[in-house]
């Protein structure tokens, strides 16, 4: 079993925060990160994929094929774009890292099974100091 | 005459708009950067002070001065905010990485003055890849 | 289960030796890490904690308590601090990154718990070349 | 059980095909990594061993043996050279990344044993953005 | 006047020395960079032009085209390369750093002074312990 | 003329004080730098130097005899030691990283230009966050 890291990068701007809450609990309770009119990150998202690798070209995945399947499945819907208001796999969910990184894992399962290895792991860094791992 | 040179970070929300244009004419002129919804970067904020070291304790500026009057000029206004809405010395500017080091210098260049050094370049790297520096 | 990674840094003097050994034989064992007269480093810590993010917030753990916790514990103790002569919790130990990252795990395990959250690992890079991992 | 990891690095050329394709058919493979002319990597490797610390130095494994032991078996075999013509543990193999890891691994792991710790693993990064993961 | 920086990246393989030298004197002068059956590198590029933002926009030079600049003129020539080899504005030269700065610089100025901007630096990290700069 | 900067790196312990000063003063001026147990760094170390390059083998200076000087005159004597009681160069100065680059110009200047370049730039990285250059 061999495990193959793709680092992509995405900026984008958030809030953290509970609709049916006041701005002064979602302060109490985020922070900073509640700001009503938004922050924003240059996130860094490392997928980890596994598998044996092909006899025939000792890959355990073709990285432009993965490449091409992160970019289509997230960075294209994440990248220079709000969160909370644009992407449509974050619609309704209290917009932590956390959660950020099982919805991209949702979003790339069956993707990368298609192409015959495993998602391992979904880790988003969302600054130099923070970051979170899910697998799965 | 020595160079010392503070590393500080903010991450933030922002827009590349002119506000008399239509969205279509944004996009056309700032791409992505134009997205209505706001993105967002970890700013990495980069002051270089210069000066001749003190006879008494070795220093161009004590660095915790330093420290201390960028987090309160700088850091406290641009950190976990909206550069176009929340930041009162880019209100009315076109939020590129160049006007906000031309403010920020601005901002700076009389009170690193008041404690005997010279501010010497503002640098601001947006993403890992783009980065403005100004001299004044 | 969802793992969330807190990366903090301090400096700090340190020598590996053993008090019952000569210099020489000190020397011998642990090469330029024993110069008696200490040596430095600029520490980067990795405090990883694992859980179930919260239905009602979706953190696993409050990454403020996190930082304050590690902060108290351990940074407050060992930042611009000698290792062998300053820290209580190194107190009597050979004083290499293996025993440190012990050392910090018997530190921060039950403060962890307290909140919620289980502590996964603590990482140490000495140098740009060198860490250590410890798991419990 | 402890975690020591060591980063070493070297500079190779290296070219993605196999010998029994055309041009062609390597090209349509293995993309811009299969040019015959050859391209190169600043490759960045990470040795993880593990082990108990040793209750006389405090040491999993002294890292300037294993630093001893990745020069002679892995570096001054590859830094400055071409992978798939001057390395002796790469010949006849098709060069990815995954192969390397698995081949380096091979050579190490005994070599680690015989110093009373034990092979985890070996990770190369062959850009900033890709990397490999084997675990034996 | 205000500094923008462009950070790009290839990946090439090359060799230095001088085509009427035997291999011996080659290795005397230019050491292990001077293997005959090539190496390579990551290569990071930094390319800083400087200027007056536009009033109307902000910009000292809008970053996409300079993008687009750098990927024609240089990337698509020396990415996953032989520089010796494959380069039209290397060939007869000696392929060090210094000498492929100089090129690149040559290859750019026009192209950016039509944009309206002035090349300010050409900077190539070829490895984290080495690079050049040149100013013209 | 062409600029070629060698990055090196080495650990140190050190303390900010002067003599005459009592234990009290010598934090008030200094602060947690003034630890009287010590504290260190990983220090990070650039050296610019400039020059034409070479007609016969495209250099500025041989970088393999720029870093033997950097490791004779520098590296050898500041690594794994104590910057204030083990370092002959820094003998009876305050300990300031100001102080600590100009001695290292000092060191270097000469040994430069007897390989026919000129030092431009010592550049001392004393945390990720804090920085001094000095020029001459």
């Amino acid at each position: 079993m061999i495990y193959l890291t793709r680092r992509e990068r995405f900026s984008a701007a958030h809030r953290m925060y509970r609709v049916e809450w006041s701005d002064e609990k979602n302060s109490e309770v985020f922070g900073k990160c509640s700001n009503p009119n938004w922050h924003g990150h240059n996130y860094i998202l490392f997928i980890t994929v596994k598998g044996e690798p092909s006899g025939e070209n000792g890959f355990v995945m073709n990285i432009n094929v993965l490449k091409q399947i992160i970019k289509e499945k997230i960075i294209d819907k994440v990248d220079h774009k709000n969160l909370n208001m644009d992407v449509d796999f974050m619609k309704g969910k209290i917009c932590t890292t956390e959660t950020l990184a099982v919805s991209i894992w949702n979003e790339l399962k069956s993707e990368i099974e298609k192409e015959g290895a495993i998602l391992h792991c979904v880790k988003i860094e969302e600054t130099e100091n923070n970051s979170i791992e899910y697998y799965g």
